[in-house]
Order: C-alpha cells, then sequence, then structure tokens
C-alpha cells in the first residue's frame, strides 16, 4: 500500500479502522473524498470533532445529549411516571421510531455479563434505583434485548426492583430471541411494546 | 431522524453520503466514533483535512502527491522512456501492486465520451504530446480500461501518438471487457501487461 502519498495512506487507515470497512473500501472513500468539494470534506471533519466535544451523558437517563439534560427528560409532554430501560442509546432510538412509547428512558449503557466481568455496578442500576425515588415511577417497562444478557438483566432488575412496589413490565417476546433491539423493525417493536406483560 | 442530538444527526448524515454507506451504516460508524478513543476521532478529522490541504497533483504524470512531483517521477530507477497512460490515479496504483511495470505513468484524468461532453481538450492528452517530446519517449503503454470510453480512449490516442514514431503499445486483453481496470486481480493484470500487443 505504498503506492499513496502518505497523507491518502493515513487517511485510508483511518478509515479501514472503522469497524466492518476494509481496506478496498477506505481506499474508495479516501479517494471520494479527495475529489468531493473541500466544504463538504470539512464538513465532515468538524462533524467528528464536534461530535467528540459536545456530545455528553444525558445527567438523567444517560443517553447521548448535546445538553446537561435530553430533550426526552425535558418535554413536559412526556409521561413522567413510565421509566423504559434499555441498553444502549440507540436501543432508545429505534424504540423512538417505532412510536409506541411516550414515557421517559433510562439507558444502562451496557448489560449484565458475568463472563466479561461486568456486574451491577458497571451499569447504571444504582441510578435508576435513585430515579424511581426522586421520579415517583410507576412503572419500569424492561426493555433490554432478548440476548442472554439481556435477559439476565432484566430479571436481575426484576427481582431488584420487587420491593420498591412499582409495577415492572417486559416488552413482550415479539421480539425474536437472541436478537438486538436496534436492528429489529417497527413493526414488531409496537408489538412487543404493546403486549409487554407483569412480571 | 430527530432521535439524537443534533451533532450526532449531522455527523450521520455527513458519513451517510459517502458512495456505498446508507443512513443505517452512517449511525452505526457515527456511533463507533463517539465511543472511540479522542485520539483516534482526532486523527480521522485530521486526516480528511491533511488530504485536502496537501494533496495536489504532480506536476509530471497529473497522479495524486504530496509534493510539486510525485515519488515515481522523481525516481532516477524507474525506467524514463516508457511511459503508461491511465485513466485515473487508482489505476496506476493497481498497476503498480501488480509490480509489472518499472516505467513511469501519466495518469489522464478521464476518460474520452462524447456522450458527457468530454472531448480530448478535457482530459491531460495535451500534457501527454508534451511530455513525449520533452521526455524522449520511446513507448507509450496504452493501460486505459476496456469498457467503451477506455477503448475510444485508446484508440483516439494511438491514432494521435502515430506521427510522433513512438512504440504505442495496448495492455493485452487479459482484463475482462468492461472491466474497471481498479477492481481486477494482480495476477490478471500482470498478464495483460506482458501479453501488449503493438498498434
Amino acid at each position: 500500500m505504498h503506492y499513496y502519498p502518505k497523507p491518502i495512506l493515513d487517511l485510508i487507515d483511518c478509515i479501514a479502522k472503522l469497524p466492518g470497512i476494509g481496506v478496498k473500501t477506505g481506499e474508495r472513500l479516501a479517494l471520494h473524498i479527495l475529489k468531493s468539494p473541500k466544504a463538504e470534506a470539512e464538513k465532515l471533519a468538524r462533524s467528528i470533532a464536534m461530535v467528540k466535544e459536545h456530545i455528553r451523558f444525558c445527567s438523567k437517563c444517560f443517553g447521548l445529549s448535546d445538553k446537561p439534560v435530553c430533550d426526552i427528560c425535558e418535554n413536559p409532554a412526556r409521561m413522567p411516571h413510565v421509566l423504559c430501560v434499555v441498553e444502549q442509546p440507540a436501543d432508545m432510538v429505534a424504540i423512538e421510531k417505532s412510536g409506541a412509547f411516550r414515557g421517559r428512558y433510562h439507558i444502562l449503557q451496557g448489560v449484565l455479563s458475568p463472563m466479561d466481568g461486568v456486574g451491577p455496578d458497571k451499569i447504571r442500576i444504582r441510578e435508576l434505583l435513585d430515579r424511581l425515588h426522586e421520579e415517583k415511577t410507576e412503572e419500569v417497562i424492561l426493555a433490554t434485548g432478548t440476548s442472554l444478557e439481556g435477559e439476565t438483566t432484566a430479571s436481575f432488575l426484576s427481582d431488584r426492583l420487587k420491593e420498591s412496589g412499582v409495577r415492572i413490565t417486559r416488552i413482550a417476546s415479539g421480539v425474536p430471541i437472541g436478537g438486538d433491539l436496534k436492528y429489529i423493525d417497527q413493526v414488531t417493536l409496537k408489538r412487543a411494546m404493546e403486549g409487554r406483560y407483569a412480571l
């Protein structure tokens, strides 16, 4: 690969390191960026810098935000007493797209995975318990994935929350077992949300 | 798509605009960049800026370079009297990888395409003719693609160069008809280079 000038090799290298992108696609994209208008390339570079600089975690739900508290947590039109617990920000976005939920979210930023050394103190469970207290939550919908870890996390949370007296529900298994929430189609997600059952 | 904070939406948008990348992959890559170490993301952003800032065309061969004259044109070990004419920088790189050619290149930066209004004055033919004169070229290898436009360009150049007395060759049609040079495997390219015939 020493056939391009160094700045191009550096760019190919950076792009090829992204997940699911190899050297061939890296070469193709680097040459595209090289040919595209300067303003467009600058916008891409700036967007990358902006994301790293301005995105933080919402101090309430731990989703992604460019403000201390995110739009959903701040929105008075969202039901304040129903919390939907998900693994990752992308899972929250998938549920939002389905339009089946009008409450608020809590993003765990992970799942319990004893094999990988991820215990309850490594994900945002403490913060969830604090919120139930402060926000007078009436229902917690457990919308972690249906993978082994997702199921384990849901049943761990169910046990942990039982004594709080809050209604605990789990999204229905319209979601195929073993699936990753963010790749599920919106109709299935809507079904799962509607078919949730008490634990 | 109004479910992510604006800086993330901007980044997804920029990535999704790249050729062959859609919104789904844009989302996946944007979230990866968000999670990756800051130094890595900065390196990517900087690489994009560097490429736009430092890459220019070599003043001799019109390939990509970060200096006024590129490494290959400056390399005294390359045969100075054999020129390989290609459409694009990526085609040159494909031939370099095959290791079948030790001369120098001339990058046309396009092909003749009357349908798209690309005539002889829109690609670097004038500059090729000047080089033949200045560099005492003995052989010109026409290594444009085997698409209709590539073949047309090769035969146009062949006619145009005939009177110069230079030996004119065309890479052998080991390259499948309709193919794009930069995607051909190295063995086929090597065969095509070795099997070149006089026009």
